[in-house]
């Protein structure tokens, strides 16, 4: 099946099911039901079915999902069954509290290098890693291969790192700068804002109350 | 009208059309079509239109939206044409990096204390903030009548965060701990996960390349 013709928005959710059952089956649970997924979620169990079965058929009816079955066909679609190698640029307070973050490995990436424009920062080192000087960039990833960047810098330099990012081969982009940057169609950017979480959540307060 | 009339989704996507009228008004545009809002964010036109018809008329056909009342309309809808408290815990490298966040004022927020329950972190400065006993949370929250609350803390202290939270009266949390944290039904959680971003493009990479 052509990956493209499956809805980017049901492919968006399939971490969300692969999260949940990855910590179901911490907890040591084996079946789950498509409803007690979507309570978990605040996801119908109707979309969870409708989703799954882009791809297959995953569960008996009356039975649920077989947890482990379930994770590993998740794992397999989104390619996740693999470590990809993720260069990080910015060496800021973000740029720690990522290489600190320990779900990365757990969940299919590896960070590979770090990158910084900051004379201040460069040479210095964040745990495993020396942080590197930015203009080594396109090298280091075009030699090793490297798909994926992470944008821990600030709004203004984010265009620009995008840029170089794009022209030494990076074909996804996880981008913390809290604007819109402007990527060629063939690369994928996902950006965090954490002003739309608060904000569509903000809908739903009763401002009177503070 | 019902605000919960409204399927969450709609209002998920508002602020990013808030987030693209300010760039386009702060580059000096005045009229935006629904197929310049789409092209630039990846979604129709037509999904547009019909997300900004549950609030009413907003464009003329054929002429556009005008980009200073609809940001005027959506800041209303989302209520943050006022700016709302948020207490944020943890003051590790991403609390840092959060207080340092220049984009929170700007759109609806300011941090109004910053906790931590590390005896090594209490009292020392981040920015303008004295960083507070976590034990002092509950007290600060109800007088300041804080209803918005970051959690920034690893996952192991999430759940305890965000019940201590939830009982001094926090409403909505926005949570960077890589856990789905449980909570009673009045409170809303927005969960950012770097890896659900990265492992949603992964389904599109060619894994043979690298």
């Amino acid at each position: 099946m052509d990956p493209l013709a499956i809805p980017e928005i049901v492919i968006g959710r399939l971490p969300l099911y692969l999260r949940t059952l990855d910590l179901l089956a911490s907890q040591g649970q084996t079946v789950a039901s498509s409803q007690e997924l979507g309570s978990r979620l605040g996801i119908t169990s109707t979309q969870i079915r409708k989703d799954l079965s882009y791809f297959g058929e995953f569960g008996k009816q009356g039975t649920g999902y077989d947890i482990q079955y379930l994770r590993e066909q998740l794992r397999s679609i989104l390619q996740v069954d693999r470590c990809w190698d993720v260069a990080l640029v910015g060496a800021g307070d973000l740029g720690h509290a990522l290489v600190n973050y320990a779900d990365f490995e757990r969940r299919g990436f590896s960070i590979a290098a770090v990158f910084d424009k900051d004379r201040q920062k460069i040479g210095r080192r964040i745990e495993r890693f020396e942080v590197l000087d930015a203009v080594t960039l396109p090298e280091v990833i075009k030699e090793r291969r490297v798909q994926i960047a992470i944008i821990a810098v600030p709004a203004g330099e984010a265009q620009e790192v995008a840029d170089m990012l794009v022209n030494a081969g990076i074909k996804a982009i996880l981008s913390y700068a809290p604007i819109t940057v402007t990527l060629p169609e063939h690369v994928r950017v996902h950006t965090i804002d954490p002003i739309r979480g608060l904000q569509s959540m903000t809908y739903y307060l009763n401002p009177d109350q503070s």
